[in-house]
């Protein structure tokens, strides 16, 4: 296995088993000097924290984050940031019986297949949780980033097939956090928390869409040929759990449009060039180009439900399994903060690049 | 910039510009002693060249590819394996005229603002013309990977808003070639033909979708965390030019399912373990199930138009814009074989890398 | 700071400062289903603790580690194995009085200037505390290189100008740590033991060499062009703390030689092909010829001594300094498993890069 | 095989074989705008050239370098600059007879035992005829630094047992070019031409030392743990042909001093911070601490020679070689601006790396 650090300049490697000692991270490249605001910290991993609503895993995730170097004095040294999670709340004894099952759409058997063994505690390096250093990570970048009015939002806008109204001006963290559901339409977050409810019951779940947004860029972010801004941030994505799509600007929608319907006028604001429409969602030949970036990712709903389905176990044998654990019944709305890091980490990164090019 | 080599163990550097002297590539960690057939990379590269279709620009790319090394008596030698494209029919003249101007939804602009410095001439780096050193080590990948009974093959689905009907095979290369539009569905390819013709009457330009399936692939494929399988493609599509979306499995319509309607069932097949169901797109938590994996990609209309539009010269000033360039009507078809390119090495990156897990 | 990653496939990424919480490593790439023995493992990590000896810093590490992830029941998971060492006897009071001043050829005057903040505890990333981490992930290594029979064992050769005559064959490790200062030469560790003695009481430091040796190498191991099996290994051990030359084979001395007299001429001996002498240290062309591998380190005499020198306040003015925190009398024989363990590193990636070769 | 690559911000990679069509290189990450001096270019790599002298090869080796991308109207795009060195004067039916010899001390056997397949014409990939390709990319990273006031200059310190005496002051490239064989010592000079006299009418060879000095650098250059900058130039050194031994400042010599001899004391001259005497050879703690960075490499004596040799051939059965080819006396005086390009590529892409520091 490889493929755990993330990153070229700020570079995260991350560690750990949902139920192994701890979660952690090792964060380098990170500039020294920088002073860190350890109650934002705490409140932005909070914010991936389970709900306290019915939807959500009853795990109780205490996330402590224990920062082990790279800090002295609250401030960044320059030398690498590592931390810990410790997982305290695993009980192991729930999974014992998922053994020698391989539960459906989860990764148990693929991991079994390649490696042979596998910690199948809770999906051990495969489950969410590792998730969390992914959000400590990406809240350190975004209070960099933050330093340079550069802002990221993520938002809730689908749930199953219940839609949100489309956003005409970009909600603050404040206003998304302020929905249950980190939904900006409160009339679609009705019906959505109503869709979640029957499902519960159902024991079923749900998937959705998430949408962010990345305002104060200067122009110049990303790199022309495979390192294009949109590449980064697909593959950011696209490596979080359950995601399985991604689009920027118009998108999947930019394919019926024409050139000219899709094409965006430059024009000239108070001597600035900017363009008249953003339907390039703020990227132009894999560039930033001073517009809000913008972009949206699916997650299928989740796996682990607590309907009776079929498998099979290790032997190939067909068996029936009723996944009783401690699941959420989607992963909207605690994925926004993992969408927000994995972007601020990706940002960050082709900041300090950037840094290089001149 | 930098960002101009793509993959770990398999490695593709990529250079030039689209009227510099050459466009070329190096390949380092091709396995030694594979015997290459050169006739069918010579075929597999015509396949990207304008097609002798009226919405294909008219630029010929005679695209003779040369090898410098890596090569002895038509098999691999383990070392880098260099190659170049002259670039013999640039007309540099055609693009004198944008020196000082920035054309709409084009990278000029941003080029322009990042390095300070650009070659203007037909894009530069940011040409698509780049992509011809991805088809000939994409076409070298695909050798390998046959050899392994890998296999891959891309298809357009949809031009505008005309979309082929859902297919229930995978079609080979040879029936997406039958059409000339690489569309599988003859009868939505009579609408989109038509399309393009009025298309090309108003001087505009169209978008699409492609979508493009791996069969053969082992069990294993992909890493669990950052460098899972789906954020491999995801970072791979989304470096092609044009390309606006990505989507694999169910993709955004798994968004609105529920986890019983998408989760894939195991079930055992003469001894052997797979899913009677393939809603996953063959891929769970990051690695290949064994199953076909297949993707979508959504590609944006092509930017530059013949209508006139308004954008501003490198002063900032206002001006009017016809581009009289040699241009696609779209990048469907031609991008088909790009798409399937790419696929190939993110295949044969992720299978050396998998030797070493074991 | 970049550069707290070491290999590529098999790669240790290391944190911390030497009186922050914690010292520590991750490693990503390690083979699945490894057994690890963790007695064999706490012994070597042993090693580098300071000695009984007198000419040790009398620092009492314990370095107990403990291992946070990828490993489960003893066995390697595939997931990157995250492991920390608590700073349980940092006496940060001792290095109060260095806050300002820049002890002479230490990092704290460039680390001032490169990063403009600095933890001045002990040294902080900069003191060679950090290399209990390579430790740990090279006594990893080692147990996996022995399971294929590869040894490694370093040796100390000189301390200041004593120098033990030629070993005529390999010690054992063993054999090393019968001597107290890891010299198997035992009549010239009588010598270096009274010079040390000398050194102690003159406040002052001493220098050294280390010979290392490589056994049951695969022919095959290291790549033709910069990756050449000497350069990783030079990486690796230039990059130790206090070292300052590198060469193998007949290294420095072969300058002074005559092709006829350095060349190894190719005999057979039961069907394998091998060398007749080994004056080229097992090495040709940057790949391991299947012959004992063996290289010297140079290491600089500490700068830490209680002497009273010269230096400046980080107002540049004048000051003497008599360092008075519990430091060691030279690295050799510390040093030691810290050669052993980087060489492991660099051994055991070169050898699942080439799993992937052919 | 992989490692084709060198450097992390400026990365060249290399690729060719010696009787290829071409060697030549890619050199991503170079930053935009720069203006080249090809007339400068064109006689560094001249300097590579085999010397009219009778100690080198009589292959007459043009190196007329094209370049193919990156570079419009002279200055750097900011995109990779490829360029390319046609082998013109490769004459094969030297070596056919070599086909299924294995040199001794050469790459032959290892590289059939890696790969199972060679390009045996001249050494093909494992051929010094490849460090063109650094010379180049070396060359442009000089002109860099020169704009910057960063100097570097390579002379040779001894050929055989002759030395010369030590440089008081660190020569310039003018002056170490007014010499035959490099060497800024004339009375050495003389004994060694006298000494490669001896050993041409021997049908033997030499090897030698370079000593080599950066100036001008800023304080702050290498990364602390294991990108310190003389692990990277180690690295580098290491990767040459022939090469066995790197040191820099007292290097081996350091072993046996004592701290206190050892110890660069701090001192202010004219407000600013330096050290007093240079031991440490310009870097502390793997950082650049503004004094001259100094080094030597030591290389081995060639292994080509005309001499009657014993080896055996791929079937293992032993015979006679005799090497008639067109081959050089000593790598020195050549290898000067080979280990001046691999300190360029060193220092520049360590360079770009400061800029993201704070």
């Amino acid at each position: 296995m490889s493929g755990n650090s993330f990153g070229k300049l700020l570079k995260l490697t991350s560690f750990g088993e949902s139920h192994g000692a701890a979660i952690g991270g090792v964060i380098d490249g990170f500039p020294a000097g920088f002073e860190i605001n350890f109650d934002k910290l705490k409140s932005e991993v909070g914010r991936r924290k389970p709900t306290k609503s019915s939807f959500s895993t009853q795990r109780n995730e205490d996330d402590e984050v224990e920062f082990l170097s790279g800090i002295y004095q609250s401030k960044t040294l320059g030398s690498p940031i590592a931390f810990i999670i410790r997982n305290t709340d695993a009980q192991a004894v729930d999974y014992e019986k998922l053994k020698h099952i391989f539960r459906p759409s989860h990764a148990d058997f693929v991991w079994q297949e390649k490696f042979k063994i596998r910690d199948y505690r809770g999906g051990g390096r495969s489950s969410a949780r590792e998730t969390v250093a992914r959000v400590v990570a990406g809240a350190l970048a975004q209070q960099f980033l933050e330093k340079q009015n550069i802002k990221i939002v993520a938002v809730v806008t689908s749930i199953g097939k219940i839609k949100g109204k489309l956003l005409t001006t970009i909600p603050t963290k404040e206003e998304v956090d302020s929905s249950i559901l980190r939904c900006a339409d409160k009339e679609a977050e009705i019906l959505m928390i109503d869709y979640l409810q029957n499902l519960k019951a159902e024991k079923d779940s749900a998937g959705g869409t998430v949408s962010a947004y990345i305002s104060g860029l200067p122009i110049g972010l990303g790199e022309p040929v495979f390192d294009k801004f949109q590449a980064r941030l697909a593959a950011a994505m696209m490596s979080i759990n359950t995601a399985k799509g991604f689009e920027y600007g118009e998108g999947f929608a930019s394919a019926k449009m024409k050139g000219s319907e899709h094409n965006d006028y430059f024009t000239t604001e108070s001597g600035k060039i900017h363009t008249s429409t953003n339907h390039a969602g703020g990227i132009n030949g894999g560039i930033s180009n001073g517009e809000i970036v913008n972009f949206k990712v699916a997650f299928k709903p989740i796996a682990s439900i607590g309907k009776i389905q079929k498998t099979v176990d290790d032997n190939g044998n067909q068996v029936d399994i009723e996944i009783s654990g401690r699941h959420d019944l989607t992963v909207l709305p605690r994925v926004v903060p993992i969408v927000e890091a994995m972007t601020a980490l990706v940002v960050m990164d082709l900041l300090l690049l950037m840094k290089t090019n001149k």
